[in-house]
């Protein structure tokens, strides 16, 4: 089990700055515009928000490794983190989960608060032992969930009031209340209580909105008491980059471990998402982690991390997994997905992916796995989930290398095509 | 993987006779009755099936340890064995299977001949290799299956017919297709086609359907062309001593490498299994494997490996482990079982069974597993599953032991109060 566990420690390890070319659009993709970031600059500059001499930040953007420590836990980041909502990372076992290599693990608020509660939390001393996970834990704020589970629900300055989705009893969430939660699962990373601002909203909406997670952040930095765990602030602003950018500005006052960016991946394009991203990371500060809430799918890792961001997560992986679909490399399917019900599978006596080294393709062949998703075995649900999250930690793992070889940039077409074929 | 296999190899490691003060009820059980074996031998003399002079029979059941080759794997009874229905042991791995001690697993005819299909066990060259299964694998006749899934069927002397319970398509099953079947998914040992007497039948109903199963055991020895691997007769004659007691003698003139009751564990009392399982054991061939099919209740364990049975099977372990109950010695609950949603054990840090040392006593809590269960998370099926398994091995482990020390008779009453107290 994790010990020593303090305050998380963040070292910059290596970071890169992107090329000229790159503003000149030698690696653009449908999605993502290397000249983003000097657009996005300019329309803060008229509207007054950023000044002709801050463009020296976007120098700063670019794909980074860093080095978080938790006690005894260490790990490099870009990295992905399973989510393991209710103190299980769905159908895998903890030695699962680390022998792919991870060290991370989300826990959720919401669903810990409702079960298994935190009265047994304090009992257990915290979720790590709870669940016997020897790593690190980051838990959500809730918000995302209050959003997107909750049927009747009422937010005001105090906090978010809801029927809770297993009995309809009302609960508030507040931001006070919120890091009470987390102090009592222990988590290692905490979130703070933020609105996830709808989706499309005005731009009046959207800053009201964020206008109140920026208070409630506040309080909630006010609000700990156990002053050796990380907390990280969440830049919200909905889809306009001039909101992202005051947001984190604000947040920034509050001085937070780290800094996360929620509101994305709900709904809008990716070539939106990536937008938003360009306009807000030269803004979040260069010493912290930097965290994209929500956000898995393979080509969307990637344009982060050459954006700069340090950290994701996502249930996309094990779910997909539960529903038959995987991630393989393009070599072993050219979309880069395998839908393994699909009878094309039926006598393969291939592995999903022959280059991925997981136990299931170690092991196991697809039309094994097919025959096991058609009878309902739940072993299949296991082994397809260890293969999906073995992808994204490949993925990010390659990604890490490429950055401290220097060869990130001379690479990115190959690992595109690679890992994520359907973006290229 | 399994290599170098053949026909299994038997060798008789030790054996103990039932003491005299067992005769005299000493060991007796509200259900096995001692002096059962003399009993019915009685009644066989009375009905001319046995002449006085074969009661020395009676000297030579007991209680025995034998050892079982296939190629390179090697294992001594009584054990149990896992069901791995349609080529997966429920909810767990083979590793899973492998690591808790077990060699031998069965894979189910019936449901392997619909999925994944004979065409794919020919392919993958049977089912060790698809599944990826080290140990040797066991295929039940399907004849039990037949009854107890198929909505409309007719028996004839050719074979069974019915609408099989996936897609309604008619199948027949006969004795010599089901040992093509087997030899198909290539199993170390393969059961003959028999007719599972329905419960409750006449002594005239039952002796037909008995009859025409040994008839179709003959015919099922003869269709063999795979000569390396074993074959097992099955017994039969619903509840009737002096029936069983026909059927293994006709059996025995096919000389199978094994024989196995069938037919028990169908509705009748406990009393009455014990009751048969007496009357038929003095007959079964001494220096052959003998195997109660269907069989997995601590209790039945107990009294079947004090009258000399080697092999069970049962689906009960990992069914009973996905609805939440778990075996666990007395010193863990009083009923030696635990039902896992139980509200007592909400807030409980003890594991389901602090003298278990299965991976899931090792690692989780009573209250952990209880929250997964409740939240519905697949990963406490395969917890569940675990111990169940290691506690039926630990249980036949305990057996084998006192069995090699020669003190079975007397640490009986112990290794009752601890593994089966609901029999005491």
């Amino acid at each position: 089990m994790l010990s020593n566990r303090n305050l998380i420690e963040f070292t910059k390890i290596k970071s890169l700055q992107l090329p000229l070319d790159f503003h000149k659009g030698k690696y653009d993709t449908e999605n993502l515009k290397a000249h983003d970031l000097e657009n996005e600059f300019s329309l803060l500059i008229e509207k007054g928000i950023a000044r002709e001499n801050e463009k020296s930040l976007l120098e700063q953007v670019g794909p980074r490794i860093t080095k978080l420590k938790f006690g005894n836990v260490e790990l490099e980041t870009p990295i992905f983190m399973p989510v393991g909502t209710v103190g299980s990372v769905k159908s895998l076992s903890p030695e699962d989960v680390y022998s792919i290599g991870y060290r991370v693990i989300l826990g959720n608020t919401y669903h810990l608060n409702l079960r298994p509660g935190m009265e047994l939390m304090r009992d257990f001393g915290g979720l790590h032992e709870f669940m016997r996970w020897p790593g690190a834990i980051l838990t959500d704020s809730g918000g995302f969930q209050v959003m997107s589970l909750a049927k009747i629900r009422k937010i005001t300055e105090e906090g978010a009031t809801f029927a809770n989705h297993i009995n309809g009893a009302k609960i508030t969430l507040t931001p006070e209340n919120v890091v009470e939660i987390q102090e009592d699962i222990d988590s290692d990373i905490q979130m703070v209580l933020d609105e996830c601002t709808p989706y499309p909203a005005t731009h009046a909406e959207a800053l009201a909105s964020m206008e109140r997670s920026m208070r409630w952040a506040k309080r909630a930095r006010q609000a700990r008491k156990k002053l050796n765990r990380a907390q990280f602030g969440i830049v919200q602003g909905g889809m306009y980059g001039d909101l992202r950018v005051k947001s984190i500005k604000q947040l920034i006052e509050n001085d937070f471990e780290g800094y996360a960016i929620g509101g994305l991946s709900v709904g809008e394009s990716k070539r939106e998402m990536r937008r938003l991203l360009s306009a807000t990371i030269p803004w979040m500060p260069e010493n912290k982690p930097r965290y994209l809430m929500g956000v898995g799918a393979p080509d969307d890792l990637i344009d982060a991390i050459l954006l700069g961001i340090d950290m994701f997560d996502c249930v996309m992986p094990t779910r997909n997994a539960r529903n038959g679909s995987v991630f393989v490399r393009s070599s072993a399917a050219p979309t880069g997905k395998i839908q393994i019900k699909n009878s094309a599978h039926k006598s393969s006596r291939e592995p999903l992916d022959s280059q991925c080294l997981c136990y299931t393709c170690k092991n196991y062949s697809r039309a094994y796995l097919r025959h096991l998703f058609v009878a309902e075995e739940l072993l299949v649900f296991r082994l397809m989930s260890i293969h999906n999250l073995q992808f994204l930690y490949d993925l990010t793992h390659e990604m890490r290398e490429a950055i401290r070889s220097g060869e990130l940039f001379h690479s990115l077409p190959d690992i595109r095509r690679k890992y994520a074929p359907g973006s290229v």
